[in-house]
């Protein structure tokens, strides 16, 4: 019979032998590791750890073990390998879901997708032709506070460990982000240079840029700014129309949110104050 | 003997029947069109046109018969293939300098370097090994306008066709930019998100970007604000320390560069507003 | 009301004034030209152009103006821009047909997918979810020529104008491919090197490759030796495991099958001897 | 004083415990680890790790302890960070020598060139441009034997730690090669297909190829055939001619090359077998 595997992540100040330390302790407890990366932040002095093991474990003698060796503060994370339990939000816009539901019919996102949510019903028959659950929850004629205490009524029936926001609209409330640190993923659009206001992809268009980007994130306050997990790239020229333009986004996105969902689903990614170290 | 080629530029307000008239033209005074390429510019409705051809060229005659068929106000430009006349700006970095340098040395880059003009003379030595002309314009104790007038001397001294800024890192003043339009290129460094103001490889450090880009693009007004002409982007991760960042930075702005240069020195690019249009 | 689109396909011998003499037929049949490319191929002196226009077109009459100006044997396609109407052939693989599935639904695609059609039932249900026609064609216990047969029957119901090979892992006949010159469209990896036998993933792994490739490419003789439409890649490294490979694999085929039927489809493909011109 | 950095280097059959072993071995010499990578090649069930260090290091006592606790046959490299000692050789192509030698010059190849050998004397005065040896060493009207035992002469007076085949387009016989195991770096062109016999590039044209690639690997027998180190790609379409294709080549050729060298001359490259693992 195979063993379960373990992925162990750590993070805390550095120090003089920690490796020594946190690999003892698996071995004095019959442990095989099968994979080790560590890291260590010169800025901030700070380490960072991801073992994967195989093995007879005992969670509570591991945990009680690593804490005898690492320093007052150090973030342990210990779990078996499964999938991730997530609950998706969208809006209309159609391309980064169904890279989603294709995916997850043939098992290659390492999550379950438990439901998605809606404030349009425009992806409803969509999502149903996968078979997986889709709640709308409209927001008009409501306050946000109403609207977001609807949504987590929904989100808190399925208990999901990670929330995807892919091609959700509308801005989520610092009080409703707050709930879910580290735990919600969004995607967005990008450009060099940066545009500001209304109608990115005209203004680009505007400027002629040479390339439209994508950027996958945490979303740990403001809405296009926390830490960045996934960046990439897509060409386009003179000869692309605002309309191309904008599918051409949509190709990138899609790309780049699926890429950063399995990292994160892998536990692949630690956050460091606002960047992410990436166990690539 | 093989017949010289020529390269002619048209753009102008869209009308029916251009491409006929054009090439009416040429087919008329027995030329062989090599290559073409037209593209209508739908926002302004304007017409950018690229023919190659061949042939015993009588210049003046070519020029009569356009102007006999093109709207008022039409850009003609009509040259023999040639290399370009360029100068080169450089402040203390070598890395374009270099690409470039090593690209003329085995006649790859269509262009002649006439002499590289930096204000401080920390690449003189490397450009002499190349037996290009270098000339230090120091800017120290001097106004602006004093450094661009001196500038401006060693400059009409070789008369160039267009000035390459090679990480000059001076802001030019817009009459300086204002006596060469759409002749001055430029080179920089391009982040997702931007970052303004000082120690942009910092800040992008600090935001842990996974991609850093380059642009080249002419230089009309605000220093990084003209037509682009080449984006290119390479990947970065959380192991980049501040100057791991700066390396790929430079790597991709020297290829970034070569390659707008190359485009540029082909008379593949047309000007419109504040984009370009590239016929690659 | 807006006035249909049409595009205009032209390959022939290169000779002086053949754009002159194309545009002028346009021209005097009132048309108003939108975008024009041209591309002579020297090596076998050939012309290549294409157009789009619009205007009151009689079809008849422009086809007859364009054989009164061209050498004799010229290919001249001429359609008004409109959907393609094609069919897929999938075996047990879904990662394509998806991509092409959810494109279709939401109007991505620039066809109508009329059928899918298998030789084995795995992927039906996926099929179905969307709406779209599924034909089981077993293989099993039939001679080469009896399946074809048997898929060609059913083909023929649709009358498709294209073929793609979405994961279609069988090989077909010359006799079945030469039914349709230039119109079955194939997607294949590739690898630097090029692995033959069985268990290229396996041998590619051994080899410790980089970079895993996808050529989406005309089938019309040999399975994976015809015109190359689109090609790209993605890299990889030792920390790939055969199943990781195999899963990049699918990834770049995908998206490069995607490229290479939007091209198609908006007719900017030619086919030349053994290459294609891309009017990209 | 800050003190100097080491790389440890270790590759052995995997076993319970290895890590805390090897990390037992530097804690207990009062080391501080930098970073640290390990990785298990589960085919082959192979241990690697590259460790950094720094402080006041024994090197004897420290080998004597990684001797005392890894199984036998174990590789072991440990090594003060510093420059590599390289040699490079050329025939007549500038691109690749060029690149290095700029890169030398501003210190960032992380190695000393000591000389270039060439067989034609081509590239002598540009090496000599930048201040680097050059020798002559012809091969014309002599054996292979003869050529390789005169180079071989030059070789050790340098006594290079790499040689570095910078498109030295000569066959290297396999005696040659056997007195340099995993110090010989070379770079060819690469192509999806591959093209075997004469004038790959022609080959490529006439199939159309739309992706130009090259690879940089270790030479061990077959010239083409070691572990590769790095691959790259560069789009071409059908608009280059074979001259267009051969500067996209050598583009690709000179950034593969250089960015393998950065790998190889900052000890991230393990060989295993006929592939590499690169600690990236």
């Amino acid at each position: 019979m195979e063993q379960p595997t373990y992925v162990l992540l750590i993070d805390c100040p550095d120090q003089k032998g920690l490796v020594y330390d946190i690999t003892g302790v698996l071995y004095k407890n019959g442990l095989n590791i099968i994979g080790n990366q560590e890291f260590v932040e010169r800025e901030h002095n700070r380490f960072f750890m991801r073992t994967t093991f195989a093995g007879a474990v005992d969670e509570a003698r591991i945990l009680e073990g690593l804490r005898g060796v690492l320093p007052a503060g150090a973030g342990i994370r210990l779990a078996r390998k499964s999938k991730k339990r997530i609950v998706l939000l969208v809006t209309k816009e159609q391309h980064c879901l169904g890279e989603l539901l294709v995916r997850h019919q043939f098992d290659e996102l390492n999550a379950e997708i438990l439901a998605v949510i809606g404030n349009h019903d425009t992806l409803a028959r969509f999502t149903h032709q996968f078979g997986v659950n889709f709640h709308l929850v409209a927001h008009e004629g409501k306050s946000r506070e109403r609207h977001e205490a609807d949504m987590l009524e929904v989100i808190h029936r399925y208990d999901p460990e990670y929330i995807v926001l892919a091609k959700y609209m509308r801005i989520l409330s610092p009080e409703f982000v707050a709930r879910f640190p580290n735990r919600i993923i969004n995607i967005h659009h990008s450009f060099l240079p940066a545009f500001v206001g209304a109608s990115p992809y005209r203004q680009a268009y505007e400027r002629g840029v040479k390339i439209i980007g994508a950027t996958a994130h945490f979303v740990n306050n403001d809405l296009d700014e926390g830490p960045i997990i996934v960046q990439n790239v897509i060409p386009v020229d003179h000869t692309y129309a605002v309309s191309d333009m904008i599918q051409s986004g949509r190709d990138v996105e899609k790309i780049s949110l699926a890429r950063a969902l399995k990292l994160v689903f892998e536990d692949k990614v630690f956050v460091s104050g606002n960047k992410t170290i990436v166990f690539d």
